[in-house]
């Protein structure tokens, strides 16, 4: 068994993984860093880790993997602080809901990409944050996606894969590129809508108590719209160019329907909620036999 | 107890309001009406209603209370089939997602509201449809607006409210110009975009298979795609004029969210975020305080 696992970043993603990995027996100890230090201390007292540090270099020193689960927008400065002790004998390897723009991170700290820094992203998330939100379960039949750089090295980019499916995970390679144009539609662009319909829906309700009248779907409708400010607006710049082109097709689409809407097209219209409809029964399909086989 | 109840549009409303008043055991005979002749059959067949009915006259004649619980499109025709029988001793009143366009189509029909019709919306949709997915407690602890016009008999008003309420349902009273300006918000507009970003996103999967690769976060916000498409259309163009202009809201919300992710201003956007996050945390509390009291 390897001694020493190192996450950085001690909230739902980094403490779940902590979780699972000492469920299943995968390391002998756990050190945990974190950037605010009352999450940090929450962590070390609910046992998700068995050492606390700010600094780092010093949470990773001697690991035998580190992941690093912070914000993509803290990236860099991660980096930095780390490459000085960066460690051969160390796999590093990361769970950033954006890979391109961490990739670019590490190419400015490095110059290139280290063979021993493998990029992945676990498809885990949750509207709830901070280690009070970790879960031991949360990978579980959930999907991995690792995007291997052409320096990357095999027998990193394998162990990396192993963990992550000793943890319950199914892992999936691809290139950056495509992870990141994949997400902006299925994960960050659904996060920007709900942002969106509900910060404009908050405002009205300051005046007119219009939450009083929403049911049961506005509240699944909205529900990533508690997620982490910070995360998203992380997720938000690091992904800029595909996502503000998603954005650009919902905003098409949304004036597409209303001018069906406004012309009274009633037979075009029934047929995109129903083509919707359609397509929401696939993913539902294929959600339900992946996540309940 | 009064003998008859007829509901007409046997379907997730209608038939839930007919499975809790058997259960309630406020009326002692159900009288159904339905345009899908397979549907009517079904609700037969699993006791939803006693009788079934093509003919919305037939159904109606000699009921104490008529719920019209079908698509609002298709509510001038009803009216028209039931006006040659109206009667003065029956009370009427009905289900539908906009309240404006009901009013209109009963002045059509009528030359004004009948003092006996009763305007009414409970706020219990589901993304399922038909009889089969008919719930005895689906109005439990659910709000129904009711929206009386000046015409409206107080008698009818307070009679339709005590039966709402014993079927555990939360009573409110105002204009219907309110309800569908409310309702173009918490309701249509989400039910709008999910249609519409599960439409664009369906396109690209067929090409490119990206639901693989979608979460739970998806799946909730996508739920209300799943509604029923001729419901929706009709919602659509009888909410028009709110609609259209809640639509042009939301994309106007979008482009300013593009904006800032364009000039990487991380601040606006975080407080843009963290507002979201914070509105929806007040209608959580609402909800919750309201459906688990």
């Amino acid at each position: 068994m390897p001694e020493k696992l190192c996450i950085v970043g001690v909230g739902l993603i980094g403490g779940s993984f902590a979780l699972a990995a000492r469920r299943h027996e995968l390391f002998r100890r756990i050190a945990g860093v974190d950037a605010d230090p009352d999450n940090l201390a929450r962590a070390r007292e609910l046992g998700v880790i068995d050492t606390a540090h700010a600094d780092p270099a010093e949470g990773a020193a001697g690991a035998d993997l580190v992941l690093l689960a912070v914000p993509v927008g803290a990236f860099e400065n991660l980096l930095r602080a780390l490459k000085p002790a960066w460690s051969e004998t160390t796999i590093y390897t990361d769970a950033g809901s954006t890979k391109g723009s961490v990739v670019e991170a590490v190419h400015r700290v490095f110059g290139a990409v280290p063979a021993n820094f493998v990029p992945g992203h676990p498809i885990a998330g949750r509207e709830k944050s901070g280690v009070t939100a970790a879960d031991a379960e949360l990978f579980q039949r959930k999907r991995v996606i690792l995007t291997p750089t052409a320096e990357t090295d095999p027998g990193a980019l394998l162990r990396v894969a192993e963990l992550w499916r000793a943890l319950g995970a199914e892992v999936a390679e691809m290139p950056a590129e495509r992870h990141d144009r994949l997400l902006a539609g299925t994960s960050h662009l659904p996060h920007v809508a709900a942002f969106a319909l509900t910060h404009l829906l908050g405002r009205e309700n300051e005046r007119e108590d219009i939450f009083r009248y929403a049911a049961g779907g506005f509240r699944d409708f909205t529900r990533i719209a508690s997620s982490d400010p910070v995360v998203w607006r992380d997720i938000c710049l690091a992904n800029r160019a595909a996502l503000v082109e998603r954005i650009e097709d919902l905003r098409g689409e949304l004036a597409c329907i209303a001018g069906l809407i406004e012309r009274g097209d009633g037979d075009t219209l029934r047929r995109i909620f129903a083509d919707a409809n359609a397509a929401r029964q696939r993913f539902l399909e294929l959600f339900e036999n992946h996540h309940h086989a």
